[in-house]
């Protein structure tokens, strides 16, 4: 079973993640890990730091001549913005943020409380994220996502397409989208809000495909894995809302219309022609697709700042502003994407053991027999 | 810190629970555990079981003299249904429930599978909430619901409506519905699926009010109360989404209209004059009411049933069809208020520490004082 | 994963446990289990209760047809000896029981402390045990254990006994021992300790047979299966000590008497001649017998009662007496039988994974075959 | 409450551990934590590294100014003995280490598993020893620890010694023991083994004191906190015994000497003459000090090497040496403070509560005046 910790401040020296529960045997190719960083970096309307920063790891152990030995991994990031010790006191704190809730709650200055909750964090969710997609690549299983609603611009058709059209027609997008037509409005919508001093938010989708059948369980509540994702995805800084194949749209459908029919071919054993529980029955995965549909809301930190109070006075003020994007959208469809393929090797570990690549293979290849 | 456990099958001879974690010297009402049962089997659109039954629990620990000891409470259902034994084995499985995934996952028939991925065992999760709502009541946190779409009726207007004026519209609704129009065509809809065979989804809201600021955690992805919600919500049978506040509304607004702003007044301390956030920020209570919105989807058994394989001859047939109701949208609002005051109560707790409720009351006042 | 809950007074109506994680398709002998029970309540030096009631549980879910699901196992037992609500409270906390502390603690009287804590919830860690060792049997895994030390006489050389000797020696043994003139000297110390109003403790031994190596992990504390076996021995009631193979003698003994050399043998595979670790190494199982070594303390109830204070008066006076045993060493030692059971059924299930018994074999033998 | 992961190899780059829960507001003085480093180095009888490094951690997050801010707390420590990738690989295993079972079960060669099981991660669980110290010096709470027996030299009378007697007689002891006569003994036989190639286990007792009644709970075998400290215990390298109070001498004596009579004076409260218990009652701490007596054993890697098997060609080998100690036992003693320092630590936070350290204290001494 795989287990995390993050620690680190947006400002802070270093951040450190430790991931527990790592098979043996797994080659890591690091690139792959800060590959996946550098697309955490990526979409139009990011701000300063994004620019001024390339964000790399690196483990510091579980890791040796190149593979993992079953030991935790270690994961180091060297902030080169480091100045936390300096950072100004803020006193007005920021509408959507942690900063007043955080500050009464631990009776400390705001400084302390937006350092840790800033998106800064969701750098090490990622590498993670980076770590298990190797794993869960031995076994072919691939994440992606695709941004579908921006600011009101819908991607028409999104959810229709496959995996791998997915991948494809947005291959060359700014904005981790499939129709250039829309990433155009979207992008226009960026401009005209940062020229406001506003922010946007978005709605996108995770896919993940090859999943077995299987994952996950429905005797227990906590071993559901679509309410494991539900909580890792929701658990990721601004990300409001979560949902499962059709998701919301399951409120208005009549029951004929809302479930995947069953079907069974010899060779290829049972199969579904539609996906409109987004790959969950029961907790459990169906085989197919799954798919997230998660909505992010507009970035809290506004140019055009929003009413507060100031902590020391009580006076009524516009609330701080610290460096900050437009949209995050894109970006948080990728560290979701990393939520999510967490979720799924852990389920994916628990359901095998195995304490080497070698043990799981051998059982996991056992079960796809056992269920054909 | 709660804890708990849930055992029983749709046709067992009992149903367990055991919660861990209260504190001793809380006073249980057993007529509102037994009440909140009432409630989850109410709702225009119920089947046969609904007509059956009527469920109670009885506490067989952790309650002495009529208090609760700090010791796990046990919690007993005795099904008048009971018959697991000699029930039939299915052979079709029925789309939209875990029959297929689970009966190949676990190499077993169907029958083993559907008994446990029953939602017969949200009557536990009921009575669990119906205990710890005890718990909140001593501080005055109340939890109401309210169904806000059906089958494509949407309530109009429900989400600007505050807790109590939920309670009192909705009062005499057979529907969780706080609008006589709409419940009219709900439950013309209701009638017209039954006719057909088909079933109906919807969408609901939860509202916890008199929460203090402060409840979950800003600093790990695992203390965010949100994310911990979601996951109570989401392991809910047939729960396909799940948000906070505007929710997926947050897709599309700018910024400047997705945050609360902030206003302090002397007695009254920090407060908000809206409430998009549905109540979190940074994953922590504002002290604002919390609103959580979820999607339930039509129930999976269908009598116009969809279809299938026969898992014996693989060939293509109808699914089997199982006793069911034709729409549970209101009884799924009761569970999910069940599941969201479970999440509270141990937030509550895991904040305030305390063994005993004075121990409880005394640090919770404490707290009060310093955040005013 | 197995996880469970016990819950239940020592003179409440019922006891209820729940055991998650069990594979399916485990067929349960209940007649075994009750077995386990039975030899809980054996032992010369027992009370009244033990003579009045005949403990049995009943399996209330989680098995179907007289097999496991895969769905939680719900346990219950009814207590004949029902009456709590009227059981009188105590003013004069027993020292060496939880009433003082606990009384303090949960601001509560002793009654509602003892009740829980009484030795009597050990019946459903029992259960449990006798639960997951037909798990465990599946696999040739087998446990025992013996008492080696009563009130000062020890049984001599009963640490070099083979398994199958103990088990055959002590096969008549009211005192589950396999020296019979031991015995004698035991039965004796009880009878004097009785007549005086006093009681005694001992050491005993569990061992484990046919576990595989690699069970547990050296990679993080949490996993290292001595300390969680340690953690439940330690966790029975009047439990003051836990030790594995040579224990507290490891202190005296120089290095080159203190492991256990390695040896290798085609077929047969890596082996040792000694058994000083008890089974460990790095916390994980080296493919030796587990052999752990506890002591409980005598029992805490005497009838020539200890000094104490009446919680009412503050008076000094002699503590209060509730019915109870003079020695009961040897159902401790099957008590931890169970719990060190639990924890080798749990470490079984982490490394092998599999949601059905067939699964759950056919990964085993899978790394039996790598490991040779 | 805590949680916390370690990292790292024995020659990997870094170490790395993250420490969550820790309350805000707590100053942190990071001689102390480094001085607690230094303890751990010390001791008559350690080898080369001991010699050659002098270990520091820095805390890289969760610290603001000074003070830490509920944020989760890294530590990192650079080893200057860096060079993991080309360390040689092993292929005789050592007995009484983690290298033959390592290797077999995560199927790799032992330097992989050896760099992990290595009791080089101890320095990162002395840190957070050294920090959660810390927060129970704010409340008076006090670790300390003393060798009482050494292969076959027992110090006499040490465990009639009060807490500060202890502190006070060992001041200047190489071998963390309280007795002149005794250590040099110790030394004597530090040195023969030494020339022998052989080496020496022994056993020491840890004290806490100032623990309020209260910490742990008796209501279900997780929360006992005894359990958790023999846990604790068990899981740091080579450790293989634990006890409370008596301990195993509660195997021989009758009740009437095991337990602890219960006292009551105006203005102190409840009280005891003696502390057979070593603190405990009902998995509770009584407000006496705690007590608990650990074995460790001879270290494993002898340099007059075990007889062992070449894991290439199964011939029948001496095992493989790796630079190691003589005798680490005053060293086992401090890591096994931390250990401890840490579990009641954990007990406190969940007792109290608290985000700040202002909540946690006044939630304490509303309960101080509660019990008195």
């Amino acid at each position: 079973m795989l287990n995390y910790m993050t620690s680190g401040e947006s400002h802070g020296k270093y951040l450190l993640a430790i991931l527990e529960g790592m098979p043996s045997g797994l080659e890591i190719d690091m690139e792959a890990v800060n590959h996946q960083l550098w697309r955490r970096q990526q979409g139009y309307g990011r701000g300063g730091r994004m620019k001024i920063e390339t964000d790399q790891v690196e483990l510091t152990s579980g890791v040796y001549q190149g593979k993992t030995t079953g030991a935790p991994v270690g994961i180091l990031s060297v902030n080169k913005d480091f100045k936390l010790d300096s950072m100004p006191e803020l006193e007005r704190p920021r509408p959507g943020h942690a900063d007043l809730v955080g500050s009464l709650k631990y009776n400390e200055g705001i400084r302390s409380i937006l350092e840790r909750a800033s998106a800064r964090e969701t750098l090490l969710r990622v590498a993670i994220g980076g770590i298990v997609r190797q794993l869960l690549g031995v076994f072919d299983i691939k994440i992606t996502s695709q941004v579908i609603e921006l600011g009101g611009v819908k991607v028409e058709d999104a959810s229709g397409l496959a995996f791998d059209e997915i991948e494809k027609k947005k291959k060359d997008s700014q904005m981790n989208c499939v129709s250039p037509a829309a990433e155009k409005k979207m992008i226009q919508l960026i401009d005209e809000a940062q020229k406001e001093g506003d922010t946007l938010g978005g709605r996108f989708e995770i896919r993940v495909k090859g999943v077995p059948l299987g994952l996950g369980a429905h005797v227990t509540y906590h071993q559901k894995l679509d309410a494991r994702i539900a909580r890792a995805v929701i658990s990721v800084q601004a990300i409001k809302e979560v949902g499962f194949g059709l998701a919301e749209e399951l409120g208005h459908l009549p029951g004929s219309k809302s479930h995947d029919e069953i079907f069974y071919e010899k060779g290829r054993g049972y199969f579904r022609k539609t996906n409109r529980s987004g790959g969950f029955e029961g907790g459990m995965t169906t085989g197919e697709e799954i798919i997230v549909r998660a909505t992010m809301k507009p970035i809290s930190t506004l140019r055009k700042a929003l009413q507060s109070v100031n902590m020391k006075t009580h006076e009524s003020e516009k609330a701080s502003f610290e460096r900050s994007d437009t949209c995050a959208v894109p970006a948080a469809s990728v560290i979701c994407e990393a939520a999510v393929a967490y979720e799924v090797a852990n389920a994916f570990l628990e359901k095998f053991g195995g304490d080497s690549l070698s043990e799981l293979r051998r059982n996991y290849e056992g079960y796809l027999k056992q269920i054909k």
